[in-house]
């Protein structure tokens, strides 16, 4: 049963008559950390190809929906308001709503997708079709249009591989955390900065203009200072802050720097060569093409030193089939695109 | 001014008449994160060499003293206490003390020796001599019998190398946590095994018997469940438990293993050769006989694959006057062998 009061007013405004009759739609949900998004979309006709650029009805942000961060109760409220959101936009209610896919980080176990689902389905009538993802899914689909086939690397704060056969098998690499190695990531690369200044002055590594321009970005005097800076607040974001100061001192030729950058190409290539080889995503013959979706800001934000592109070359070295993408939409719309070929697949 | 009745009941002890005389004291503090000891010795002849075994009055132990873990109430409390406990079972008081040395971790700056030397200041009389050190410090006069001359490298948890000349010029080198590049220490030789299991699942690596061995003494079913169990408490101690269990992979003979303890060793004696470089404590020559303190539960606890004696092996070829010391008597007294040293050199 669709409880239509439920959360005080979040949903009084279905009651209005002007949504008396609506056209199906689909919502795409990308609960991430910092902010959660929601796009709507119409139902796109499964006969013909996606119109480019995509219809779109309505967007709406909201705070973190990651139950882990902020507890389960205001997760759900968050997810809950932020559908709401989307839907009054666009002119819409809960009834014309056909599917949602909400894609969230660390959705690993069934016992993830369920509890998830659960709260989903409290929200809307039971007809609508529910989905839950590993975020990376959806920012696969956000490079593919909605078709899980081919392979997406994550390269921002940390770093996932994540790759679908078109017959739905699936396999990862990396997306374990610092501890446990995802060295190409945002957060290793900086770490791995870190860690040349304080051997650099302590004597046992090369000296580097990494130390000059790290102290400066962060306003320190001294690499002493480095440690205190790094236990005040060890969170793996603030660290990965400092991948565009690495990248321009690889820029102005320093080669600590240039190394550094040079092994997080080879551990980014290397994931998603692993996914690519379990996977046979390159076919009997090595050769077959595959979509390589590229997401996260290591592998945007480059000027003359490109890791991106320089991952893209490493791969196709071994994998000359990959054919990379850079995601047009957002995961948000990732996930509906999902959700809405889910749908063609159960009509056909 | 010594304040006789601080603390309650702490020093009523003192009030009793059979200590009407008695002969002076030192006192050695280690205050670690998990226990704090302190020892009393006697004054011994500065004219004389140390006897052997060294002549002991009392030993106390009593909690965690760091003010960081604690609160600072609580860890001057304890070292109170501690204190008292040792100078009571030593039959003594603080009339009879002249010196105390507390050596504790994390003391990097003036600012942190200040703070806890007024600690101190406030329960005994002006005329006792006070020493704050650095834990690394005390380490290595544990082995030196209080002399500050040579390196002393420790590796537990934590790493760090830490030298001095004769003529009280001081090195360090690594001691800077494990964002920060300590490797080779007992979080860096597991944080790698618990890597090397993730990539060996995930395709990124080779096959390693680490995956059965470590999963095996964590309870845990797949290497899955490795991402979880860092996540729920990601204590440096807690991963660095891991380092008996990649020592007997290596020692059956895995490739993986041993290739992270061989890294390991490079990594501790690098840190070594560059405290030493520094400070030229090889001669000019390269040729010097220097003393090489080895502390710490990854140089101890190996069977036939043996860290420690790897690390002297790979010092030793580019400083072959290192003359490798195991510490016959712990920290505590270091610290109290530190401050016996310091009072000699002034006498003189």
């Amino acid at each position: 049963m669709m409880k239509r009061y439920r959360n005080g007013e979040i949903w009084d405004f279905e009651l209005e008559n002007r949504f008396a009759s609506n056209p199906p739609v689909i919502l795409g949900l990308d609960g991430g950390t910092t902010s959660t998004v929601c796009v709507c979309i119409p139902i796109l006709p499964f006969s013909a190809p996606l119109p480019d650029p995509l219809p779109f009805l309505a967007r709406a942000v909201a705070g973190c929906s990651n139950h882990n961060s902020v507890g389960e109760l205001a997760a759900r409220e968050t997810l809950e308001q932020v559908m709401a959101d989307a839907l009054l936009k666009s002119g819409s209610t809960r009834s014309a709503v056909r599917a949602v896919c909400l894609a969230v980080s660390g959705v690993n176990h069934q016992t993830d997708e369920r509890r998830i689902l659960k709260w989903l389905r409290d929200i809307f009538p039971r007809r609508v079709e529910l989905f839950v993802q590993n975020d990376a899914v959806a920012a696969l689909a956000s490079g593919t249009m909605g078709k899980l086939h081919g392979c997406v690397l994550i390269a921002g704060t940390g770093t996932i591989a994540y790759g679908f056969t078109e017959d739905g098998r699936e396999a990862r690499a990396a997306g374990a955390g610092p501890v446990l190695g995802d060295w190409g990531s945002g957060y290793g690369i900086a770490a791995q900065a870190l860690t040349a200044v304080i051997r650099a002055y302590d004597g046992r590594g090369g000296q580097t203009i990494l130390t000059s321009s790290i102290l400066q970005f962060l306003g320190l005097s001294s690499p002493d200072e480095l440690i205190g800076w790094t236990y005040s607040d060890s969170s793996w974001a603030r660290i990965a802050n400092l991948v565009p100061v690495v990248v321009s001192c690889a820029e102005s030729g320093d080669e600590v720097a240039n190394q550094i950058l040079q092994d997080s190409v080879e551990e980014l290539a290397l994931s998603v060569k692993a996914v690519v080889h379990k996977l046979g995503l390159c076919g009997e013959d090595g050769n077959a093409p595959f979509p390589l979706v590229m997401v996260g800001g290591v592998l945007e934000a480059n000027k003359s030193w490109d890791i991106g592109k320089e991952v893209v070359n490493c791969i196709s070295r071994d994998y000359p089939g990959a054919l990379p993408i850079v995601p047009k939409v957002e995961p948000a719309v990732g996930a509906a695109l999902l959700a809405w070929n889910f749908l063609m697949k159960e009509s056909q």
